[in-house]
């Protein structure tokens, strides 16, 4: 699925006003300027947890208190104890800053979230749609007095976001203040606990190397750093989750724990919470001795302490990957000769490339997440024209069809489940109120993704059971060639994917069409589905030998239809004529594309060519699976959904009609006509 | 020609240990090792301004001070008063940077003028060849002690140089010195002075806009700023050049004179050397008044006292482009909230986008530039065959050549005319020692360019007067799919070079070629041949419609031969089907490709489309200029040489052969065989 990053910032301009969805009537939203103000069912009373708030920012000094959508990690997912803003303001959806003041309480969301947000806060706060820390920044300036403090918890800053705060705050004689305890926990009674028990390890079975393995690898990177840093410290999830073969259950959809590392060259300090780590688990960390191979555990919240203890020591320098390293860490590590920055840190370049076992299991995982996206479309196709499917039902089947695959870890996002215009908004996914019915009138996408203890998926297919429009079925085809484009294309390894997006788009182009949301993401073993630091975007680390990442564009035609087209392609090594160390894409995730939708006729030869292997692959290593899981009816439309295509202006059809020609005019010479 | 920035960032490796040209015999370099050292009759005694040096180094306190190759504009190309660096080492290369301490003295320069160093230089000096600013901040560091301090001059550092050198020294307790009275010019007696009398003002013929028109526009891009400045400080070159309408020859190549402006909204500061203003000049200016809309003259060196004395009003903030205002004014613009910074300044941005009337004298100008091309390709054809031309010989013609065509003003860089193995090095200029004969054996590579009153040109033609080998035709025929590629696509107003310039490069690829320099850069109006920020590169700012760029793929094999095509295009505004706001290339430089060495087996349709119809565009431009000029031979060879090419493995020929195989048909059907 496309990650919001890329939508926000190219497309919000264009979503201006779009309500979410079909439904939108009057009586479902607030409206605050009646009186008394209207509000419906569904809005949150926030009156009490604003005023404790409030009670508490006073003796604080502070004029402003910053809420954001995050947790002390980063994390893009977040656990429903992390979900501060949804506590305050009543508002669910998964991105928001909130800010309140004495007086005001407003909430910043983007335009998917407006008419949720209409419905679900009380009068107490107002909505604000320009999502941008410098609109946030101007709102601060206009209420907080000059020389007035703004509070914010710097264990959910990024780095970037304190000094973008700073940076639009600059000579406005307002400034930040850093509140390391959290004000919103505080007035947060009923706050979830973290799950019990959820730890475990993954088998022998998926993984090549040991975590002692990775930490000797990670140190020998440290240890080759030019500038000698003794230490590194992780802070994202899957950084430690990585480094120790190990998952939880913190994070919805994302098999993540609460935890961080701090790594020297004779000690691992890993941090978590205690009473969650089984006798087991003890063992498997060597957690009893205290040796450079030993791993110390440490209770979750002591994270400041030691890391202060450990950057107290003389000749001490702390590694951190500034974008996954909260700015509550950051600010301990002084003075500046003990940090070292990169933007990601060593494990998360490392984790990028995967290694033979990793590539091995991660395209095993993809065979079996093709049969129940095959098993999905197979079905939609017979029961759409009997008229009882919805968006809902839809995105049911396919998680039922994923739950059956062997080694299923459920979901990897919400399933988008869109048909006709909500297609048109990217990150859709469908509600009880929105959910339309599936027709043979409308064109459907469907971008869902499987977790599975071997890899983690994430699949787009568009698909109309009707009569396309020409429009239509020139975008779809149009998307394609840009998802083959860019998977045929030969490239020098360490080419940075934004060099090679536009490919994605330049057959779009050519008609004048275009798509708001970026081309692709790293994909996980068993990990994040949108796995950074690889992908498409100007900050997207090189492309090496190894790396799984996304390729999807789209088109999206507001109120009337979305396409997007997403495969999942593993970055392998490729023979050249004259060079050496080029590379290309080999497509993992392996289920065919509507040919109704394909118009031939505008492909080139090398995109058919593409296309016609791109089904053998697939029939060489679904059919196997197919059989095995005894699915034959299911073989039989993979078969049909996978026959080659024609070229339609090759000479070959020309040779067929110089034939007849000859036949013709040998008949005529015999007097047969 | 491909802009040495980016040949040193992606080539520097490639090219370590390729001596410059063919000759390279021991004696004519320096032998310090020896005792006495040896050194050629090329070398320059540096005794006395060393030592002269560093005795104004002394009461100063620094243990070193460094001498970059720039001027206080940050030029590119510089003027004979500003080559310091050759006055204090010998070395006359247009690239290198100078560091003296009271015991050493060492040169740091690139590959392409190792060799000339090692000529040059005597054995006070040692020759550094890695010329990062990281190499030589490690020098630095090993050789002035702990709490030293390093001397520079301000007015020759960027502010991006003076960073990259604290960076570098950072926690190393050695640190940076401005020192604004430039110690090398206190010891060069000799120092040229500037030139006398040489500004002029563009007549009307060639320009739309006047200074006033553009300074009002200056003023409304001030004025609309968020960041409510209110002046701008001006200091390339080019950029009071522009807003002025005026020209000088200080610089080679570059019309340029030393100057610095200071607009606010009521006045107008322009700093130059005053004696060489004439009357006329005065008038055009109005400096008589001091209205909003009268220029001020003041005098070049009074630029830092006049900032200063802006600086200090109370409410004023002054606006820089950061790439192109030297460490030394910027330094005078404090406290913080005085200052307002961008890359680049707005007459840079504006000037990137050329005027109806700018667009169509440039394309004026390239044309007569192609009389001139076409005429040395011409000529070459006949001559080299007979055996008495040489790299020099080219190089002088073409020069000839542009000489005569109307308001030529000279080249505008110095020619790189190569053959063979000399072509592999992209940044090649032909001297006596190294000019090799031109011969049918070799393919020949130039690069050259024209300054005219309403243009600036640049264009790469690369040819072979005998049988090309199999591998020289085919990366001919891929560089040149590159630069068709890149010239054909159609893109959304506002994509960067930088996303789309793997076009250029992608042909080659697919069998494993590359080529180490950028794609493209700017190109003026009777300006730089270089023009930022307009490019292919990261750094540059976003294509529009109106504005010119080079397109420039290449490819070098070392020691044999190198290839490299280069047009100038012009952005313009296309019709697409489906949506607006559209741009694409159409290509201004006139002159046919080398046929012998195009393979039109692997071009695409739409590459051969495009080809023939870029064929078509040269005979209706050129031909009435060439019959108008009388060179009657030289249409002939334009005509032969862009005869249209025919699609090789087309329906076209596929119909042919079916017709034969019809006819063979009918005629064995008679018995006529």
């Amino acid at each position: 699925m496309p990650s919001f990053s890329w939508w926000l910032a190219l497309s919000l301009a264009a979503l201006t006003g779009n309500n979410i969805g079909a439904v939108a009537s009057e009586s479902a939203e607030r409206n605050c300027s009646l009186s008394p103000p209207y509000l419906p069912s569904t809005a949150v009373n926030t009156a009490l947890q604003l005023q404790e708030l409030r009670e508490r920012m006073l003796p604080l000094n502070i004029f402003a208190y910053i809420i954001p959508g995050t947790d002390a990690h980063l994390s893009e997912y977040i656990a429903p104890r992390d979900a501060r803003v949804a506590f305050m303001t009543g508002f669910t959806g998964s991105a928001g800053t909130a800010v309140v003041t004495q007086t005001k309480a407003t909430l910043w969301t983007d335009s998917r979230y407006w008419v949720q947000a209409e419905r679900q806060m009380d009068c107490n706060w107002e909505l604000e749609k320009d999502v941008s820390i410098s609109s946030i920044a101007e709102w601060l300036i206009s209420e907080v007095p000059p020389g007035g403090e703004i509070g914010f918890d710097p264990f959910l800053f990024s780095l970037g976001t304190q000094e973008s705060y700073n940076i639009n705050l600059d000579s406005s004689n307002r400034s930040l203040k850093s509140i390391p305890d959290n004000l919103v926990d505080q007035v947060w009674k009923e706050r979830p606990d973290i799950p019990p028990d959820n730890l475990t390890r993954l088998p022998g079975t998926v993984i090549h190397r040991t975590w002692q393995e990775k930490v000797d690898l990670i140190r020998s990177q440290i240890r080759d750093n030019p500038y000698k840093p003794t230490a590194l410290l992780l802070s994202a999830l899957d950084e430690t989750a990585w480094l120790f073969n190990m998952r939880g259950n913190d994070i919805p959809y994302h098999p993540f724990f609460y935890s961080y590392t701090l790594l020297t060259m004779d000690e691992i300090l890993l941090f978590l919470h205690l009473k969650r780590v089984p006798e087991e688990l003890r063992d498997y960390l060597n957690s009893s001795c205290t040796g450079p191979n030993c791993v110390q555990l440490k209770e979750y919240d002591d994270v400041e302490e030691e890391v202060k203890k450990y950057v107290a020591q003389p000749g001490v320098k702390v590694w951190i990957g500034t974008e996954y390293t909260n700015y509550a860490l950051y600010e301990l590590i002084t003075p500046e000769e003990k940090l070292l920055t990169s933007s990601y840190s060593p494990v998360l370049t490392t984790k990028a490339v995967k290694d033979e076992k990793e590539q091995q299991v991660l395209r095993n995982a993809h065979v079996r997440d093709a049969v129940a996206v095959i098993q999905l479309l197979m079905w939609l196709e017979e029961a759409v024209p009997l008229g009882k499917e919805t968006e809902l039902t839809a995105a049911a089947y396919i998680n039922e069809c994923r739950g059956k695959q062997n080694d299923s870890r459920g979901p990897s996002f919400e399933t988008i489940s869109a048909s006709g215009p909500n297609a048109a908004l990217a990150h859709y996914s469908p509600t009880a109120e929105t959910s339309r019915k599936l027709t043979v009138d409308e064109m459907y996408l469907v971008d869902s993704g499987g977790q599975y203890l071997d890899g983690t998926t994430d699949i787009t297919r568009t698909v109309h059971w009707g009569t396309p429009t020409a429009l239509e079925r020139e975008a779809f085809t149009r998307v394609l060639m840009g998802c083959i484009e860019i998977s045929r294309t030969i490239f020098p390894s360490g080419t940075r994917g934004a060099n090679i997006e536009m490919l994605g788009r330049r057959a779009l182009w050519e008609v004048g069409l275009n798509y708001g949301h970026g081309t692709g993401h790293g994909v996980g073993n068993y990990f994040g589905v949108h796995e950074w630091p690889v992908g498409f975007q100007t900050n997207n680390i090189p492309f090496r030998s190894g790396m799984f990442t996304s390729i999807e564009p789209g088109y999206y035609k507001d109120n009337e239809f979305g396409i997007r087209i997403e495969d999942v392609a593993v970055i392998v090594p490729v023979h050249t004529k004259h060079g050496n160390n080029y590379l290309t894409f080999d497509t993992v995730s392996l289920v065919p594309y509507d040919r109704k939708l394909i118009d031939t006729s505008i492909l080139t030869s090398e995109q058919l060519q593409w296309l016609n292997k791109y089904y053998e692959t697939i029939r060489r290593l679904m059919g196997p699976e197919l059989d095995k899981q005894g699915l034959h009816k299911e073989k039989d439309w993979m078969l049909k959904n996978t026959e080659p295509f024609m070229e339609s202006g090759s000479s070959a059809s020309v040779c067929t009609s110089s034939l007849t020609l000859i036949t013709l005019a040998v008949a005529l010479l015999y007097n047969i006509i």
